[in-house]
């Protein structure tokens, strides 16, 4: 066909895509009304995944090698920005899906056992790209995440588990961070002191508060005790590795350090983008949660304490997941290293001309 | 296959439904990387106005009968809702369209010349069964909308344009309603009283009020008398032919003065759903023309004073619709027939019966 | 001042509005950037919260007497919606809050202690007049939901606590619903008839799907039989009692049986409006809960593992009270007790027709 | 007061903040139960406005010099992104306000004449400070803009606009934008040859599409004849300052080309965040111009044909101040001088290096 020709249907191949709907509940009789809807809803979500699971090829890629070009890194961050967008409509499409009350749903669900959201092969390679680990997840009565899956679903998901995931690869991007340790220049040691000075202020204030009770004071106390704990790991490797060894942390040591760095000194120039960079993973995984959780509140109204398409009391599961199923935990848990930044260490001057930009060098 | 057996998978069409993206980018080398996203969006909008399609269905066969059913009337103001939803959700796509720059578009825009989203005939249809007319249509490059499409969409539309349109539909069915005139009592009738008296006393506030300059008075009193010519319209069938005849009003004089009923007397039993119905073909009507704003602003973002994808400088004519394309306006011109509460003539006590619960009747 | 003269910026009272914002960072010296917008976004909120506290007003007032009026129903469902709107624009607000980061937080998050958002006077009393009673609540580090208030707002709030609740009165509401009684008609015992029928076949379904494993089916059966203990509660007024004492119910035995009435049957005219309310209740509840998870999430991304500005670890008790804080769980839970449409029991044409309009009796 | 003794209603002035609202429909007798709420929206709006004023004190304080920080223009781009989230916000309010009917408007509607939205000190000057001019406005009335505010209002405008707007900051800024023009590279010669090309090249698409009728074909080519005599804009000064004589730009030359360099090469290091402040001008400049829109929307649906509280037929108004009053508008036209990447010249080595980040120079 000439170039000149192409027809808006044709292009997006409508007689296909229109075509791929059928009501289970309308094979033996007539079909229930709000079938379609649910099809719909759930057809929309599947082409945004696999819009998302086109996104995440294109950050891993970029990631993919051991010298990420500094240009790249902008490009991650607007497709992470992407993602998150569709993700918000994931959240959105919610509310057309409610629209379907409980009674129009009980109308053809029962046509539909066993099959559930749970066999979404492409929403398990989110997951996966992501960096959601076997280990990380809740099991579902008592079996693997994948064990619904059929044949090649469950390949292409279990291929995907072979993969470096988002979270290892940016991981490793950290850890190659240059200005935490440059010339003379540790920033773990000039961060170090200035905590401990903070630390002993904050207790100070709370153990001459008058307006704490006692009770309040040892809540407080214990709190600060806590956060210490937690600085300990950021300033000894091998309490970091011990916590880690629990469970405590998911990032490594150094990777750690360099994204506190890049989230306390944002405004230089070369920290601008990796710290939007990492405030789109946290974004990520804070609206997945959000959707988790949305999914779970709209399955208890829709089913009430019934068990799911797919056989299970899935509203308590989801719920767990929403808890549970975090990848980039790490990333929120770094507020708790935060110091005021009239508190922040000034950066050795020739650090920071590392960071900035080549032209403005001779400004 | 056993029905127990059912796979999310095939329930879906999955295979089908995400092989059904092919970017003409990529026929003669590299794909352009935005074009995948371009043709999911442009699919989900298609899915959605399926959905669309198919619960006009339902609500225009509810009243495609002379004897609709008062439960039914409820059924009919559900499924506009979920249409609102639908076409809400549809605004928000447009903010995942719009991570898209105009750089991006402009590796893969050329390619797609000249199909172009006027060829979707789903949408016309939407427009064409809401109760667009042929005649209300702006003409894009002195062409009749339906020109752009290919033979069987073009059979499509056309059909449904020989159709009894929703608009059409529900003023027959307002043009029924028992209340407006019944027993003695008429409503434009006691209507008129009321608001004679409204005009007068409006009149005095203007002509009197001190603060007004001479001008501003000129300019009220000028609004006032517009405004008096309206309700001439409500008052006398031959001014409301007369006006109706050159685009004054859509709705027949019938039909008008029993929607400023179901307005007015909203909160008596029988004209509750009835005002919810009214409201939800306002909320279409708003939120389509939101959409096609919103779309005239990324196209012009998109393609700045280029000609679009079709071959047309298509914002510009884009917002025209915004302002043309609409289906219910009467429904809005109704506010200007409003009067304040408390001057609104009070129903006889036969009518209000008439309108109550059956089972509160004794009570 | 005339009428005629009113003033914009008079009438909103902006002088005193715009002039109600005092930085605590900037009481010593220079004010930190972010901390307008966390009063800013905080005051909305309680402008919000006062709005919604006025529309609970008239919605109270509507149900504060036995004789309801069927006209007025309308209004509460009209007003309830207006509350839901409002909830959901407050969790929108969290988007803008959210554009303050955790750097920017440490900038004056210490002059803050211990105010806290635990102190919303408006908010305690939103809860308190919804139905959340105190024994509903999660303590707080051991203390009363109420402690931190300051003497003026705790005598308000436990004012609150002293009035009917609109959980109580909706429940007083629907205990007066005639239809579920009426003539010789039992709707209890109808629907118990075709429910036993069901939940045979649901069982047999279960017993000789071929496709589950053994402990498939075991987890299935089991839930089955939760459900059968379940519909017990509807049927036998001392197992409802039981369960109601453990806090499994809280809504009276009547009232179930009213409010599921109203779901299975809500296209009936006399129901139409009762369900929207129905509805409505939910949407605020769900809505509510959708607001404490988003905020529990921004705290831990805000502050990480350290105290909140009141002193706590605030997001794992927003997150239980996100779970646990809820009122209106009953009409969530009633799902359980729904059967498809095609199964439902016949309405006598007696009780039929007094849940009618009266004009439409004689079509 | 000791600063631990902090409390949330006294922190937040809530004792004056929730006794500012005062409805003028109560003074004579029973409020309309509305009024609370538009006056909540309002004052909700002004309190945001507030905030907005506040972030651009921010922003032009950062571009009020000749040497901005490349570390604040980081920052700048962040507060744009907040002002951004808080007029979407704007926009959602109205869902709120929506949820009010036009007959309950009209309960109290005549009691506000003639106060009215123009009046707001605050938005005339977020109008006034982004950069709209007084010669862009439409008049209303044949009235200037602040013609209806009172003295210290209209006096706080005034000034205003005797500041430096940001357009006319950013525009500065743009200007000196090194690159354009660096060692022997000139970009708007080197631009100027692949345009060129290009654009012979469309013109013999046009020519030789079989697919085009005659008149359509000449549609086009009149397009791009429109297209070729823009980009004469760009390449050639006097033809540039005729255009913007004529009101076809505003932006300076210069300003033009930096702004187009900056789109086109926005992933060299040193316009990442250029590029998205730009992005941010427009995204404000465009939910603006929403905001006005769906402003107008419901401004028609609540008063019909009638004539606004502060005596004017507003919504016509509003919408045509949607299309005029904006701003950012060459930002959009920008592109109109997009080519595809794949024709974009190649910078030279050395102005890439200058755009470099110091570090990773070495490398």
């Amino acid at each position: 066909m000439a170039r000149g020709g192409l027809y808006y249907g044709d292009y997006l191949q409508l007689e296909r895509l229109l075509s791929a709907q059928t009501a289970e509940s309308g094979k033996l009789g007539q079909a229930a009304h709000d079938e379609l809807l649910f099809i719909i809803v759930h057809q929309a979500y599947e082409l945004w995944f696999k819009q998302i699971l086109f996104e995440m090829d294109a950050v891993q890629g970029i990631f993919s090698t051991d010298q990420v070009d500094d240009r790249d890194v902008g490009t991650a961050a607007r497709l992470l920005g992407r993602i998150w967008e569709i993700l918000k409509l994931g959240v959105h499409q919610l509310d057309v899906l409610e629209t379907m009350t409980p009674l129009d749903f009980l109308d053809f669900r029962d046509h539909l056992v066993p099959a559930s959201g749970f066999q979404s092969a492409q929403f398990r390679q989110i997951e996966v790209r992501l960096g959601l680990r076997r280990q990380d997840r809740i099991n579902f009565e008592d079996k693997p995440f994948d064990a619904r899956l059929q044949g090649a679903d469950r390949d292409r998901v279990n291929h995907t588990e072979q993969v470096k995931s988002l979270h290892d690869q940016v991981e490793a991007w950290l850890e190659r961070t240059p200005f935490i340790e440059m010339g003379g220049f540790t920033f773990r040691e000039s961060y170090r002191k200035v905590v401990t000075d903070m630390l002993s202020r904050d207790e100070d204030t709370i153990r001459t508060n008058p307006l704490l009770q006692d009770a309040e004071r040892e809540v407080e106390l214990a709190g600060l005790k806590r956060a210490q704990v937690k600085f300990d790991a950021l300033f000894d490797e091998s309490i970091h590795a011990a916590q880690r060894e629990e469970g405590g942390w998911r990032l490594s040591w150094r990777a750690l350090q360099a994204a506190l760095f890049i989230t306390l000194y944002r405004d230089e120039p070369a920290l601008q983008v990796p710290f939007t960079l990492l405030s789109r993973m946290m974004d990520i995984d804070e609206t997945l949660t959000i959707w988790r959780y949305r999914h779970s509140l709209m399955v208890q109204r829709m089913i009430g304490l019934k068990i799911g398409t797919g056989g299970s009391s899935g509203h308590q599961y989801l719920r767990r997941t929403a808890e549970q199923h975090r990848v980039f935990g790490d990333l929120f848990a770094l507020s708790t290293f935060l110091i005021p930044r009239s508190a922040l260490p000034a950066l050795p001057d020739a650090v920071r001309a590392e960071m900035g930009l080549t032209y403005s060098r001779k400004g």
